[in-house]
């Protein structure tokens, strides 16, 4: 049994998602620990969504689920790193491989990376 | 002037930090707006601690520190990651080179990565 510490955080610890064969991050999101367990049950990755306050599992809507390959668990047993196998072309719900497709130059932010799909086709 | 949400986490947003060359993820930690001010101009990274409720710039005691190569900001505006260059052996207090040292298997945590150098010789 695998003991993370939800408590200190409130409940719900950070998953930072990381592409598994490139290393690149791609997106953060929450697990409590039903999410945990349901993502070690069935290696699709399982989050709790704040603004719903309920569990999903990534891809529900999009079909760009994620496969986990291998699970981190930090020295403060309070974040964890999924290694996934993204479907489909990203993660990120704005039509991007990343989340983090924007880079700080000097006092501002630019896109970094290029959009990968229409968002308004895979989000109806 | 970039204007990151932290508002919606309550003062606190996380920042993932990765190895700027390998794309390891090194740690988690949390960054307030003066820490992220910080950051931006001296390029060394800083943090808020919440256990001792101030700003520490890594690798103060350690000598570990963290120079800052890029910054991206996710879809959201809360949450950041830092591509580093870690100084030193590594990032983590435990002497490993990322605090993410320990994988699942199956049931259980296990050191998946080595030990790279005495923590009680760097953290006196």
């Amino acid at each position: 049994m695998i003991e993370l510490d939800f408590e200190k955080t409130g409940g719900l610890i950070p998953a930072i998602v990381q592409d598994a064969a490139s290393g690149q991050i791609l997106m953060l999101a929450y697990m409590n620990q039903a999410a945990f367990e349901k993502t070690l049950e069935t290696k699709k990755a399982t989050y709790y969504s704040r603004s719903r306050d309920m569990l999903w599992t990534k891809g529900e809507t999009s079909g760009h689920a994620q496969h986990v390959k291998e699970i981190r668990v930090d020295c403060d047993l309070d974040t964890v790193v999924l290694k996934v196998e993204q479907a489909g072309k990203g993660a990120c719900h704005k039509g991007y491989k990343s989340c983090f497709y924007r880079a700080v130059y000097g006092d501002e932010l630019k896109i970094a990376d290029p959009q990968v799909f229409d968002p308004e086709k895979v989000y109806k």
